[in-house]
């Protein structure tokens, strides 16, 4: 059995996620959708609010669950023993990035594989901070996130 | 009759964008240099302090005008109805970050066009940005900014 | 009157150079879709049935021409007198290249500016040569190119 | 079941090409190396030396199969139905590449999935071609292909 | 006799460091090792740590010097006479930085030359703030820096 | 004594690598432009001719020796026993390429070491085969090689 993680901030959740998660959930037995937790860093939403939200938008794939950590992923892989940590790639600056954290975890664990899947053309401008942003200066992100998060953001930016 | 917008933050407006606004105007028939407000960041230089610079060096260019705006660019595009938006391109990195931005503002008005121009090889190290951090360490900037900017810098950091 | 150059071999005319073309001609007065006959260079369509084919797929856009022209780019915009020549932007890849190019053309011609708009983004995959590739292992390039080419496609290929 | 594909022309198989085959089998049921039989194209080794060469080179991992296509690669997999087509990613210059390949093979077959590996940092210089210009020019190629490659490289030159 | 500079926070030095700093040290005379001093950048090691952690691990070297400057990278190298300033290379990302840095250099003083060696490949992923991030989250770095930095780093880390 | 190479094909040399030829002699006691002879390739100038014409060009720098040599680059350099191999560095495109090159070469001979300088903005786009492609559309090169190369090519074209 071979089981994938997609790991992320997820703050929130995008259509881009969405398609890397239906087309790696193809690819493997199980596929763990692992939100990160970092005390430290600032999010619009909730970590208890990011699993709700992902639960509902990814209810309809058969093989998916969501969890969440805090710490060194590396650990994170090695403790839960996953086959795989799936990652999407957008353009060639994300490359030279991902190429160094594929290349680091596999020194922290060397069993951390790393696989890239190609975020679909019409989504490669789609990312949680552009989101955010749009937000912020009342644009509309409709298309962009799935419906139940479009709802989460209306509540949380009419408060 | 066509009507482009240069837009950014200009503080302060450097030889890098005064070559782009040159080449620009030729361009088209009107082009309106937007300053973008935005009260979150800090800048060297007030929005009436950069209106009256960039008035004074673009004097020479008949069909220039100066204008500043806050919220979402794409707002302001399709208010002002411009037919493009001119962006000057440095190095490949700077390809990656405009061809997101350049999708996520089409997708934000649909007739948002983002027109690049490649910086000439000479001007390619200046930004707004670099230039601050050579005043910073008492660098000499002359030759990067227009005359008039360098006198208000040199009345900036006398003070 | 701004007139500006889109420049190319069209071997064949793609969805990508009509994406261009379309959005190149709402920023000018005249648009000139300038086919670059190379005698050294073997193409699949004459330059004949290239004018033919473009025009065809351009009769719908009213300050659209067809032009065609032989030796140095830059002779032919001097020639000519263009305000700009239009250039299609994928990947970073072609960036490198494109300033390079840019920058030659400057050179060897002051006036010379190259204007460049990014493709859409479900077009950044489609290319003249790559069309040739999926023609000649038969695949099915129908969606890729204007139905006006893909029936001259067909005609060619069953002989 | 998960089947994956790691297809290409292996003229001849490097060490490079081994370190991709020994992660994907991991991450899948069964992975087929799929050599690309293309008659126009002059290759070192004929399509039999080659099966024959990666048999024995994977031969100690399970679930490998070896097996040749011509043809549209996207027509070999869905004929196939392979779940997944595994490519190693070296440079960012392969990445601009490999994502115009990606879309356009999903463009061609709506299923085809592509996952990228990232190579290993000390094997990111090794190809194909550059093995066999090292040859060329009478250059040691040991640790850059497995033995049993050495050996039939050995074979042709000294003939 | 030729005089070369590699500057750097050093904060800590990594074996990325240690790797340019040997080789460049076979290309010149003497090498001078060029702690930059930042008061508004907050450190995990202050400057005289730095200095004395340096000097231990580049002891073997004969015609290696320590220093440490503040203020602009180029009145130090213009005050010191140095003939070359190594950076090591890593992602084509770091490229279009360094090439923008190097030509600002050479405007702020025209005898100002840049020297690039590439990071050994399996370096790439090494950086100082890599190794902090490890560190933060209790993750092993060694054989990442050298022995008396590992330990420095766990003195400071158990307090 | 450091011995530092400088090689090419130099078919013919440009400013470009005349700019990267005067800087390098600056950082190193004696510089080799190294012509490498390649039977296989077709040249505008033979051998002898591009020995005289860099001799010529060069004639005003002390350290400066021109040979030519032909087989494996790595070889030529454990051969002569150089201490650095000088690269003249352009576009993020040519980083990938080198960044490769220097690993293999450091592979065929450990003590093989790259040494990069970056092009000056405004030679980014000079090449040999740039030159060479504007002298076959009658383009003027003058100012982008030598004036010694100038009357060369005249010469030669003339014909």
């Amino acid at each position: 059995m071979k089981k994938f993680l997609f790991s992320g901030s997820f703050d929130p959740i995008t259509n881009g996620h969405m398609d890397i998660i239906e087309r790696a959930a193809l690819l493997c037995d199980k596929l763990v959708v692992g939100i990160i937790t970092n005390p430290s860093k600032h999010c619009m939403f909730s970590t208890d609010e990011k699993i709700e939200m992902i639960r509902k938008v990814t209810a309809h794939i058969e093989n998916v669950e969501v969890d969440n950590f805090g710490g060194l992923l590396a650990d994170y892989v090695r403790d839960k023993q996953f086959d795989g940590v799936v990652r999407g790639l957008r353009t060639s600056h994300d490359f030279d990035y991902e190429m160094q954290m594929a290349n680091i975890n596999a020194r922290l664990y060397d069993k951390f594989e790393s696989i890239f899947l190609m975020a679909r053309p019409e989504l490669t401008y789609v990312s949680s901070s552009n989101i955010k942003e749009i937000i912020l200066f009342k644009g509309n992100v409709e298309g962009l996130v799935p419906d139940v998060v479009l709802e989460e953001i209306k509540k949380k930016t009419q408060k």
